[in-house]
C-alpha cells in the first residue's frame, strides 16, 4: 500500500469552510429551527452566543459563510437563517447512500427515517448474512455480491460502513471500486483511500475514551 | 441561564491527555489488536505510521502517555501495547450507563453488546412511550418517572441522550440532578451543564455536513 497513492481525509487542504465552523452550524440550525417553530422573527448573534455558549464574534464569522446578513440591533431574520443554514449544510439536497453491514447499528441507521431530514437518503443495505437479506423491504437489503450493480443502479455516492473493523478496509476498497465517493466509517479502523475519496470517521469508541478520560480528570 | 454558573465541556482546561491523542489511540488499539490475533510479537512506530498514515513522531508522542516503552529496532511488544492501550482508554473498566430515549438509535445502542467490549455497561433505558417500557427485558426499560430511583440503585454515572433535540436540555438537567456525571449527547442541541459534568457530543448531523461539504469541494 503506497503512501503516495493513498492518503487520508485530514491531509486534503482544499476545504471550503473550516471544519469547526461546519461542526457548529448544526447547533445553530437546531436552535434557530426551534425559534422558528415558536414564531420568533429575529435573532441576534449575542442571543445565539448566550444560548449556545459560543463566542459572539465566532458566531458572526461562522454565519458570514452563508448567504444571509444580519441587521444592526435587529439581528438575523429567523426564517432566512434557518433556510440558509439547512441549504448550506446540504440538508435539503438528496444524497443517495448505501449501508455495508446491517447489524445492530447498521440496521438502526437503515430504519431510522430521521437522517432523511438531513439529506441522507439510504437506498439499500448489503450484508453477507443470508438472514439479513431482504430485497422486498422498504429499504432493500442485498447480498454483498450485488453491490456493484446496485450502487450503479441507485446512483449512490455515500457508503456507510458498519461492518466489523477487521474487514472494513476490504469493504471500503470494494465500495470505492464500485463508484462510491464518500465513506462514513463507524469502525475504529483508520481507512486508507484514494485522495479523491471523502472519509468521515464517527468513532463511538473514541468518544467513549474521551468521556472516561474526562471522568477521571474530574474525580 | 447564567454563563458564570453553567459552561460547556470545551472550556475545561484540566485535561490529562490532548484530545487528538486520545482520539487516535482507538486506531492504534484496533490495529494492534489485529496484529495480536495474527500472532505478531512486535511492532515499530514506523510500521504503525505506514499502516495508519499518522506521522511516526506523533505516534511515539501519543504512546508516551502509556506505561509501555518500545525498544530500538524491535519496537513495542504487541501484547503489552494492546493491554496498555485498552487499559489507558478505560475500555477494561466497567462504566454503568443509562439511555434516555429508546427510539431507533437509542434502541440499537441498548441492544448492541459491542459497546460492552469498550467498557460501556448499559444497565437501563428510559422512555415516555408506554409501548417501549419493559422492566423485564435483558436491559430493562423504565418509564422516565423512575429515573432518579433507578440511576441511584444502578449507580449509573453516564447518560446517553437519544431523545428529540427539542427536549434534550430538559432531560440533561434531569439526569444531572439524579447524579449523572457524564452526558453522551447524540442530538444537535448544544447542552449547557454545570462545570463538573462531562459532555461528549456525537453529532451525526455535523458529520453529514462535513461529508456533503467535502463532496462538493471535490467535484
Amino acid at each position: 500500500m503506497s503512501l503516495s497513492r493513498k492518503t487520508s481525509f485530514e491531509d486534503v487542504t482544499a476545504e471550503l469552510v473550516p471544519k469547526p465552523s461546519l461542526q457548529r452550524m448544526p447547533w445553530y440550525l437546531a436552535y434557530v429551527g426551534r425559534l422558528r417553530l415558536q414564531g420568533v422573527a429575529n435573532v441576534t448573534s449575542t442571543q445565539l452566543s448566550r444560548e449556545l455558549n459560543v463566542d459572539a464574534s465566532q458566531i458572526a464569522k461562522d454565519l458570514s459563510y452563508l448567504n444571509v446578513r444580519g441587521k444592526t440591533r435587529i439581528g438575523y431574520d429567523v426564517a432566512s437563517l434557518d433556510n440558509a443554514l439547512a441549504d448550506f449544510l446540504g440538508f435539503r439536497r438528496d444524497h443517495a447512500a448505501v449501508i455495508f453491514g446491517v447489524g445492530s447499528l447498521g440496521g438502526a441507521l437503515l430504519s431510522d427515517r430521521g437522517l432523511e431530514h438531513y439529506g441522507l437518503n439510504i437506498v439499500a443495505g448489503f450484508d453477507i448474512d443470508s438472514a439479513k437479506i431482504n430485497p422486498e423491504a422498504p429499504v432493500p437489503v442485498y447480498d454483498v455480491s450485488e453491490h456493484i450493480r446496485q450502487i450503479s443502479r441507485l446512483q449512490a455516492e455515500i457508503a456507510i460502513l458498519t461492518v466489523p473493523h477487521a474487514v472494513v478496509q476490504e469493504v471500503a476498497d470494494m465500495a470505492v471500486a464500485a463508484g462510491i465517493r464518500a465513506l462514513w466509517n463507524f469502525t475504529p479502523h483508520k481507512l486508507l483511500v484514494p485522495r479523491n475519496v471523502v472519509v468521515q470517521d464517527t468513532s463511538l469508541y473514541s468518544d467513549l475514551a474521551l468521556i472516561y478520560n474526562q471522568l477521571i480528570a474530574r474525580k
